[in-house]
């Protein structure tokens, strides 16, 4: 069966190779909710299915569990009253253990197929896994369905095929002939089976629980290892969806389900930390805050760790040939999800001259105003605003609006809306606070908050972005200019401190936006993450090669 | 001039990465030092060189050093009485780190090109290198020639290959186009840039100086890294050499020379921690004990760490079709430079009752006397012997045969031999230790050690190996057996183990040798190595992706 999957989906693998070596646009999964591509029932059964999981347990018939865990609510103002299965560690990991003996043994094209049957599957719920989504992060419904669906199946596909492309270089067999002058040449027979590490814990956070997670739980899969998929506990739901559509089809394709397996914890539930330290967990993927990925790279010695965790994303703004195109951008990019990005811009830099436009010289003063009028336009209209805001996801970015007032001078304030529909959701809109170079924000401000910094020239804005992304991370980094020799001192600093770089961002690309087989999300050269999505380094080492080699004189070994 | 080394070696890159794919036999450098291969002078300028090099600083103009360190000992009995240039750590890191500035930019071709070129001179230098290294770790001279140059140079290639082979999987540019519907096109043009990680430091071994640092050296000069070569205060001299070629060709290319440095010092020498610590560190290849190998992965987390440490090689007897063939063969095994190689058999399983062979039922007696026979026979004649078995690297070895006596029944004990030509040469042959199935040494005994291990039956010595493989290490796993199962059993406890493994080895290969661009030399997936010379993971790390994106309709940066 694993292989009819592989069958059945060699033809997407093949292309989403070629795409990860050409880097042009590719994407598997349509972000398009239309019902001409996901069918005329697709969003009404989505939204019931959802809807059906509200204030009950959800059934997940998984090996060690005792007791329930579970107290999610929608950031737009309820609870969802849905509890999970809470695993015993020390029960839980034998059994996943004992289910991955033949998931093991199954080999690249059993891992691949059963791979991209989940994914196809998961593409089939996006609408229920877009409710989750929105549900549990506040992410308004069009991002949620987007990031959370065809989004995410894209990064999981992008990694599936990262690990075929690096699998496929390894041959099964090889025939090993050394000549001997006059005597006759010594012969070998060898074979190198791929052997997966382990077990994986992939450990989710409660804005992108599916879009950052699937890239390591799908590696994993794909190069055969078994994953205990941890989410945050403020976003469960949607990867325990994922989670029973892994299990439904390792079950048909005659494996035990317990190789993939959700482990849902309570908030302050020290029990995460315990299960990344027990020698069974071989590889770890985390999102999430910088303290608890540096504290996971510090101790969780004995597995390889992948994290992405915070930094301070940057925008350089030197001149540009569309000065409206750019408030507009930059504006869209700070509202979008509240800035609840890992790829949101934080710190903007503005030389305190002002800039060059096609209109001429615009000041400081004007190219501020330009950015917060552009906010204030987009959230000017409450109803439109929400679709593009979605809700605050938790008390802590609410608080760090309160914080970053008294970091300087108010330029733009945050201000609360009412959701038409959602009376109790947290709506704030973006603040934007003018601060001085010298006291330029190291820290990250996640949420709406971004400050403007006036910069003495493009120069010093240049250094100072340099700086922060190299010592306190970065995802993204941000640059307006129409001069080539700044845009190369740009690139420069990029490749320095280890930032992808966009460059004027005037029209519908948005710098937090990072597509599948084309964007790395992230780089590994910086505080930020120490991995990226998706490449060799994040595959390559979820599998080994254990070779046997025998004189062919003899009979071969299987 | 470095693109011009790349397309002098062009050819031979694109060789060394269809080899690694197709993994049959390749090698770049000849292993036979024949006047006809290296030229008739060859033989006679390589040794004189080496000569001159005796008894004077070794001259090596880089930065930051201060004093002298050095004080090497041939095993055959002499001093060497060399000095090298001993570097101050606060110096010698930011003269590294300004000398890699230009090299960090120079990109693959100019990496690539320049370690091939470097890689060919040491080729030239293979007489040189070969005394060199014959008069640090006590190798006979034709393995000193053979392991220390041509199949040294061929593992540098294949990591020049690996690395290679995936940073041409990254596109330089792509064109992206996402479709609007309706609407125009949204277009960008990106552009990735492979950026190295930094400063990599190579921390070589007293007994293969050469074999074990290449790997990691040109992986990470391929990769754009800068190199600092800190050789173990024992075998310094091959090192010194190999860093002072490639200065010569970096300086050539128009490269500062500080890009390679060595970082010589004397044993008991605390410093190189001291070094191994610092923030400027991206990258560690450490080839040596457990416990400094272990230190390393446990404390120097600021970089990546590629060890091979110590672990406990094994043989196990079941059957076989040629008993004094294998006898020969483990017996030469065992005798190879005194089992002071991190692949030497150590543990040997024989089942209490025998074994069948082509001649009918051995006794376990029968198999232990072939065994302890076929060493006798190799090591009767003292002059032919130290050909074979090298000299006794270091103190510790002598005392590890004294230590292993105490263990259990001496079958063969070790002897002292008299080489011909070095009347101070400590020359040890073989000892073999009949010891309990339930006392099996879990530690390893480096140097001229094994252990016979009566077993109820091959079940138990499978499931002996395979735990002790798994929970100390194992770089090779030896089988030999006539039955089909048998062999299946063995290698899926090889694969559980992690460990390599060579089956009914009776002729001319024996299970310590591992060929380049064939054998996988360690797995990484036992506690012998965390990584494998020369697979994806060793090389994908050592260098990350930035990219640059723009919209098309803008003019394209650099």
């Amino acid at each position: 069966m694993s292989i009819a999957f592989f069958e059945r989906h060699r033809a997407t693998l093949e292309q989403a190779v070629q795409a990860l070596q050409s880097r042009g646009y590719w994407s598997q999964f349509s972000e398009s909710p239309s019902p001409r591509v996901y069918g005329e029932t697709a969003a009404d059964t989505g939204k019931a299915a959802y809807e059906a999981r509200l204030n009950r347990p959800f059934e997940l018939a998984q090996a060690a569990s005792a007791g329930l865990a579970g107290s999610e609510a929608s950031p737009y103002g309820f609870n969802l009253g849905i509890t999970y299965p809470k695993p015993v560690i020390g029960q839980l990991l034998p059994a996943v253990s004992a289910a991955a003996a033949s998931w093991r043994r199954a080999g690249p094209k059993a891992w691949a197929g059963v791979s991209l049957e989940i994914v196809a599957r998961l593409n089939a719920r996006s609408f229920e896994i877009a409710h989750a989504v929105m549900h549990t992060t506040g992410q308004a419904f069009m991002m949620a369905f987007q990031a959370g669906g065809p989004h995410a199946q894209d990064r999981a596909l992008e990694a599936i095929g990262c690990a075929w492309q690096q699998m496929s270089l390894i041959p099964a067999t090889a025939d090993w002939e050394k000549p001997q002058g006059k005597h006759a040449p010594l012969q070998m027979r060898k074979s190198y089976r791929i052997v997966p590490r382990g077990i994986g814990l992939v450990i989710g956070c409660c804005t992108f629980p599916t879009w950052n997670s699937y890239p390591g739980l799908f590696a994993n899969l794909a190069t055969g290892n078994a994953v205990i998929v941890k989410p945050h506990p403020g976003a469960i739901l949607p990867l325990a969806i994922t989670v029973e559509v892994a299990r439904e089809v390792l079950a048909e394709a005659g494996f035990a389900p317990d190789i993939v397996t959700l482990f849902a914890h309570d908030r302050d539930d020290a029990v995460a930390r315990e299960l990344a330290l027990r020698p069974e967990i071989a590889l770890i993927d985390f999102t999430g805050s910088s303290a608890n990925g540096n504290w996971l790279e510090r101790n969780a010695l004995q597995a390889k760790v992948y994290t992405e965790k915070s930094g301070v994303n940057q925008i350089v703004i030197d001149s540009t040939d569309d000065l409206q195109g750019m408030a507009r951008n930059i504006a869209f990019s700070l509202c979008l999800y509240s800035g609840q990005m890992c790829t949101t811009p934080q710190n903007i830099y503005i030389p305190k001259d002002g800039i060059r436009t096609p209109e001429g010289h615009a000041s400081f003063e004007a190219v501020t105003a330009a950015i917060t009028d552009a906010i204030a336009r987009l959230t000017g209209d409450a109803a439109k605003a929400v679709e593009v805001l979605g809700a605050i996801q938790n008390d802590g970015v609410r608080q760090r609006i309160e914080a970053a007032r008294t970091r300087g001078k108010v330029l733009l304030d945050s201000i609360a809306l009412q959701h038409p529909q959602f009376a109790e959701a947290c709506i704030r809109t973006p603040l934007v606070v003018q601060v001085d170079a010298n006291s330029a924000v190291t820290e990250e401000f996640f949420g709406p908050v971004s400050f403007v910094i006036p910069v003495d020239d493009t120069t010093m804005a240049v250094t100072l972005a340099e700086r922060i992304a190299q010592r306190h991370g970065a995802l993204t980094l941000s640059g307006y200019s129409t001069d080539p020799q700044v845009k190369d001192a740009l690139a420069d600093a990029a490749a320095n401190a280890g930032v992808a770089l966009s460059l004027n961002l005037t029209g519908g690309v948005f710098v937090n936006q990072s597509a599948a087989f084309s964007d790395y999300h992230g780089t590994g050269a910086n505080p930020a993450a120490n991995a990226a999505l998706a490449d060799a380094a994040f595959v390559a080492d979820r599998f080994r090669v254990v070779q046997t080699r025998e004189p062919v004189s003899a009979p071969a070994a299987n």
